[in-house]
């Protein structure tokens, strides 16, 4: 743990009923106008933690939640510009592979670095830059204190993943899919931002069933699981000595 | 043309070697500190009308320029935040298909819509959201005047095509394939700004040559093509009676 002056906690979320369950948890309070519209802000004070979580909010157009990395972009980026908080937490729900022993409700923290699987750019000096291979912060304390798995994450706008996106997945040995977490780091790292994900299982990439089908059946007891173990993740971030 | 209050124009661009020749045809000037780091703001007057022209900039983990819709969602909503722009002219490369009568070099202005190709979420509801279909300011008389070629622009973080990718182009009939101009429509979409883009073609995706050799074999010339037509389209914005 390496953060002094850590005094604020900036958690991003893309869907309403993912951060719903967090601030139920975490007893944070809607700050209304408190970020451009049509993202959301909700802010609290959790064991001396100034806690701010901002949801991507609704799209207008189609009525539905902003998940994907151009919403996670923004969010990023404003909330990042308004409030330069010591930490960002993407907490979230994702896909994992089960030959890699993942579970539905596993809560994973990013491990090592934050990839994209759908930026395929194979123009002089453009194929890392797409992968983009953005840092997370190391948390192996934290992992351990709160007892959760970890793993690259790799973050893509689709909710499959296609042969061309399972080839890039499989050579950086990531394990956790998501759409949101590589849009984030990647704005996190422009800043100079600490940023770490929490991720919940919904879905078993390689199981027979379909990642819509299983995202919807699993998706409440994962947001409940996700909720639970982000609220020990942020006391024991508030009880280590370095954090003010 | 219905844009009685139109003053300010926004060019967006993601190269700076897309950039440079509208620059260098407009005799734009550059505002240091004009945008946040690492985007890069050009202004000048062009026939009366204030036209400011923004760079993605260079990502400095990797040394090159800042391709792809998560650098121009930024700068699509840092831009439109701060400048207010009465209109947004997204201007770059791009794809076309021969199939369908495009030459290497034609110029394309952004018809009916803007849709993402890389956005497949099957969930109820965000199946629309996904593919975006954000609307483009109509411009026919501008299309007339300037000798235009019009088509729908699909935008995806990949320079190649995947079958998923071609699924979905074919069946909203998109023409033009680039990396940026549904993530700037998007924006536009959000904050009630008109936009239109301009596209020049590098490459024929359903030639037989590779999209990466084609697209640097006929940058040179397709961003020279570019900048003439980009300077005859503003002179003609400027040219029409309802605007300032």
């Amino acid at each position: 743990m390496t953060l002094p002056t850590m005094k604020s906690i900036l958690i991003l979320t893309a869907m309403k009923a993912e951060a719903q369950p967090i601030i139920d948890k975490l007893a944070l309070e809607k700050v209304p106008g408190g970020i451009s519209h049509p993202m959301e802000l909700y802010q609290g004070i959790v064991d001396g933690l100034d806690c701010k979580l901002v949801i991507n909010g609704t799209c207008e157009r189609y009525g539905v939640d902003r998940v994907g990395t151009q919403p996670a972009t923004i969010a990023a980026w404003e909330a990042i510009r308004q409030f330069q908080p010591s930490l960002i937490i993407n907490a979230g729900t994702a896909g994992a592979f089960k030959k890699q022993g993942a579970k539905i409700n596993d809560i994973y923290l990013s491990e090592d670095k934050i990839i994209y699987h759908d930026r395929r750019i194979p123009l002089p000096g453009f194929e890392r830059y797409g992968v983009g291979h953005y840092p997370c912060h190391s948390m192996d304390e934290l992992k351990k204190a709160c007892q959760l798995k970890s793993g690259i994450i790799t973050s893509g706008n689709s909710l499959d993943m296609s042969p061309e996106d399972e080839k890039i997945i499989h050579q950086e040995g990531a394990q956790i899919k998501d759409m949101e977490a590589a849009a984030i780091a990647e704005v996190a790292w422009m800043t100079q931002t600490p940023v770490i994900a929490i991720k919940s299982i919904t879905d078993l990439i390689d199981s027979q069933a379909s990642t819509a089908e299983e995202f919807l059946e699993n998706f409440n007891s994962s947001v409940t699981a996700l909720a639970e173990k982000m609220n020990e993740v942020l006391h024991y971030i508030a009880s280590v000595d370095v954090l003010a």
